[in-house]
């Protein structure tokens, strides 16, 4: 098979189930919080899921790669980086798994259909906007600000492409959790399940993993804490085991 | 000095700054909890602090004890709890500092003043009511379940006893966040500061401290979480430092 490789790509191997992926060293890479997210989420087979902002398309091909989902639709606003990650669907021959799709999450309803879907993920930026000028053709000021959508906006659009009891994971810093929880709340995602995310057991948890269930009833279970590197500034066992893709 | 003891009592040395609390052995006695939430609490020389639910009198004797507060109210619906703490009051000599009151904690600001308090602070019950059949009568009851008070009564009665910039610290189970969180906001309680207590490194978070301004601008810090116990059960260093007394 041939894959076009434009300037500055490269094919990454991700050391599981022979899935590889094509990132532009330019642009925005996936970070270890998209792996995270893709074990957290609670996948089941025949799933029909949406990635809110899919990027380099990392969590359709992981979840894919893994699950016996019906579909994933990865939802990509910059013409570029969907481009890119169709191409790494093709290299991954799950074409017929993933749909990626150039479009804006907000019209992520009213194109792909309301109320229709068994999970929604979610990677999004983690930075509200400040005072600094940030370019808005900047493909890594797109990932990590909130330039082209609010975590209003993601909320919303999964809110809306939900299932009555359908799930949505998200990963998000931890001193935003007031108004997560709020904003879920507001669109009826009922916070169902949360696992903090610390750079090592000593330090305070900086990310946090998310699952609200549409009109779910409240109760709030939490994990165990994940921790990133031990006292030796090394792997945990856990995250090496989650890197090898093992189930939790 | 004579103190009175009656049936079941005892006098508990608490290690600390030779301070000593009295404790029926058939009623609630105060657990890490309360020792911990003392530990969290931002507690300022000068500061008139109210302890909604005082029990024991735990929490004002390990604050006047420690720190150069003003005054603190203990406030504590059971007549027989209140008399109970008043004695170990007396018998700490910190009668000038600590005033127990027995009087129901929703009647708190309007028995005190609104707007005069830098601190507030509370070990609430933490269940919520169930089916189950309840005793209304019994001391460990009403300081478990929501008999008594609710966690809306308590907010409400922090929001109001509290001047603006004023702190309210409270310990609860991590599985009522959103509820707090919720609860909070609506009292112009803004959450800013928490910490999550996991029995050990290895589970759940199953407690939390938590730290709201009155009027505060919304950001929430976030602590290291506490470890109880080490993998061989015993006791970690920080729990054995926060009972010696070591500052935070």
């Amino acid at each position: 098979m041939e894959i076009v490789l434009r300037e500055n790509e490269r094919i990454d191997d991700l050391q599981f189930k022979g899935l590889k992926i094509i990132q532009n060293t330019k642009k925005f890479c996936f970070g270890m919080d998209a792996v995270l997210l893709s074990h957290f989420a609670d996948v089941r087979k025949g799933d029909r899921v949406v990635d809110l902002g899919t990027g380099t398309g990392i969590i359709p091909i992981l979840l894919a790669g893994r699950n016996e989902v019906d579909r994933v639709y990865g939802i990509e606003i910059q013409s570029e980086m969907a481009e890119m990650a169709q191409r790494s669907v093709k290299l991954n021959h799950l074409e017929d798994k993933i749909k990626i799709i150039e479009a804006d999450l907000k019209e992520a309803p009213a194109y792909l259909g309301k109320g229709k879907f068994d999970l929604v993920i979610c990677n999004p930026p983690y930075k509200k906007l400040g005072s600094g000028l940030l370019n808005p053709h900047d493909s890594k000021a797109i990932a990590r600000h909130e330039l082209l959508c609010s975590l209003q906006d993601v909320l919303e659009a999964a809110g809306k492409l939900l299932v009555n009891g359908g799930r949505f994971a998200m990963v998000h810093q931890t001193d935003r959790l007031v108004e997560i929880l709020y904003g879920m709340r507001e669109v009826k995602l009922e916070p169902k399940r949360i696992r903090l995310i610390h750079p090592s057991a000593e330090k305070p948890p900086n990310l946090m993993l998310i699952e609200g269930v549409r009109n779910g009833k409240p109760h709030l279970k939490w994990m165990p804490s994940l921790f990133v590197y031990d006292r030796d500034g090394n792997y945990t066992e856990e995250i090496k085991r989650i890197y090898a893709g093992e189930e939790a």
